[in-house]
Order: structure tokens, then C-alpha cells, then sequence
């Protein structure tokens, strides 16, 4: 993700003020529902799914945009049992900011969860509220509150143009 | 909520192998997804939206009812802006056991959030991993890992229809 002082190039989409360049982009609905690959995964498989449109509130969306959100969501969820074989998914939004939303652009979160993934089960949701689309955005108020993350590193392009890859032949 | 052991009385829903009684219930739309308040919220207002078709995961409704189910969550999600004046939400399913779903029956968390409203704003998810609708099934493995609650009570019937009476007021 760059700021969006870069320009767009053709595929890229933008999360908020972030451009998504289009090799992490690995799926668009005809109503423009975006699923890409994220720079923090908190499991593997962690993407996101939004609307081309920018808004910031479910409820800002028009009907046939809110529903397509929903089964670009559902097609994603098949893609991802495909490749990983997971057998659960968290599913989640943060619907404003209040509710811990980071970027101001709706995003449905769907994390692939496999038995014993994780050493707690509820640390997904310990990270699902540390997340953010990028390290300087972590909010500093919650970071003194959460155990140290210091080994999560941001990805590079490469690593995120392969996931989107392998995502994108499922479709 | 009591066991299926009990009969089921007019408007009563199911959820897996719970009864919800019909005084819980608050909206029921003409594909029959039905919402509910809970025995153990998390926040005040918040509610459940499920399938009255009882299945596990997402992936095992039919189109109409998986495009009902959010459709529903969203006309909740109205109501109760309308009656709490919330400022968001955090809207959450866990889509199968590996990802903390107590009850193999779909559900959608819909938990309204306001500004202070939690001490730590990651409070509301370790409460949704240890949210179960009875507490007897709260998972012993978890409630190792997470702090006390024993200051939370299971509500009253009166309690739960008194709200739910609220909520069905606003669609």
C-alpha cells in the first residue's frame, strides 16, 4: 500500500486513502465489490473484502452494492476453503470507529481458521483489534493495553502479489 | 432460552437446540431470519440475527436466505441506531467451531458501541470469544485464559422481553 499521492495505476484499487495495487487485488465483483491481500495478516488467508466505493458505514451503501458486498464475501470464503482446506472462518466487521475501525472505508474481515491455529483461540480477536492496514496507523492507545508484537513484520509486494495470485485462479 | 425438551409455543424460534421464546424475538422477516436479544450480552443491545433454518455455516444456506440473513442484520442494525444512538458496531459471525462458534446454528453478533463505552476497546472481543448463550457452555479451556466475570449474570425473562418489546417497536 502507497499513499494516494501515487497514481492509480490501472487494477489498483483504493482502501481509504491507500492505494491496494492491483497485484494484491484478486477479486472484483461486476457491482465492484474488491477482495485483496493484506500487508498485516493476522492468520494466513486474512483478507479483505470492500466496496469500490468509499464510504465509511454499512449503511451507506445502496442495496444492490450491500448485498453484492456480502456474496463477494461468500465467494471469497469458497476460494479460501479451497486453497486452505480451513474449516471455520471468523468473519467481522468494525462498522465505525468506535468499534475499533481503522481506515474509514468499509471492510469486511474474513480470517480462515484452522483447530489449534492459534495458541489461544481468542488471540484473533486481540489482533483483529491491533490490526491495521499499516504499522503507523496502530493505535497507540490500545498498543500499551496488548501483549508486544515486535515479530510481526509488514509483508513485502512480492509475498502479497503471490497470495493474491493464488487467490484469484479460485474464481 | 430452555432446552428443546420444552414445547415450542407460537413465535417461539430455535436456536440449534435452545428455545428462544417468542418474547425474545424481536423482527422476523419474510424469508425467516429472526432476531433476538440474548441471555448474555455483551453491550447493551446486543442481539442476535440468525437462519431460522438451523445450520452451521454461512456456506450452507441457499442464496435467498444467506441475501435475508444480512438484509435482516442491517434493518437491526437501524432499530438500534434509533434506540441507543450508537455511533457503530461490531458485527461478527464465527463461521464454525474453529473459530469460536458455541452453537452449530448460524448467527450474527450485532453489538452496538458507543464512544467509553468499554475500559479497553479490545474488551468486546474477548468477551465475544467467551460468549456462549447459557453459561454452562462456556468453554473450560478458554475461561482459563480469559479474566473473571463473575460479576456477569444471566438476565431475567422479564429483562429479555422488556427489550426485545423495545426493539420491536422500531422496525
Amino acid at each position: 500500500m502507497a499513499s494516494t499521492d501515487a497514481i492509480l495505476e490501472p487494477g489498483d484499487a483504493l482502501f481509504g486513502r491507500f492505494r491496494i495495487p492491483a497485484a494484491s487485488v484478486f477479486f472484483r465483483s461486476e457491482k465492484k465489490s474488491v477482495a485483496f491481500v493484506n500487508l498485516r495478516p493476522i492468520v494466513p488467508g486474512h483478507v479483505l473484502v470492500i466496496p469500490e466505493r468509499i464510504v465509511p458505514k454499512l449503511r451507506d451503501l445502496p442495496e444492490d452494492e450491500y448485498i453484492d458486498l456480502w456474496l463477494t464475501t461468500r465467494k471469497v470464503q469458497e476460494a479460501l476453503t479451497a486453497h486452505y482446506g480451513c474449516t471455520a472462518f471468523n468473519v467481522a466487521i468494525q462498522d465505525g470507529r468506535e468499534a475499533g475501525q481503522s481506515v474509514p472505508h468499509v471492510h469486511v474481515h474474513i480470517l480462515p481458521r484452522v483447530e489449534g491455529d492459534l495458541e489461544r483461540n481468542d488471540e484473533i480477536y486481540d489482533s483483529l483489534q491491533e490490526w491495521a492496514p499499516r504499522q503507523e496507523l496502530k493505535k497507540t492507545v490500545q498498543s500499551l493495553e496488548v501483549p508486544e508484537d515486535g515479530d510481526r513484520r509488514d509483508r513485502t509486494a512480492q509475498e502479497m502479489a503471490d497470495e493474491a495470485a493464488l487467490y484469484r485462479n479460485s474464481f
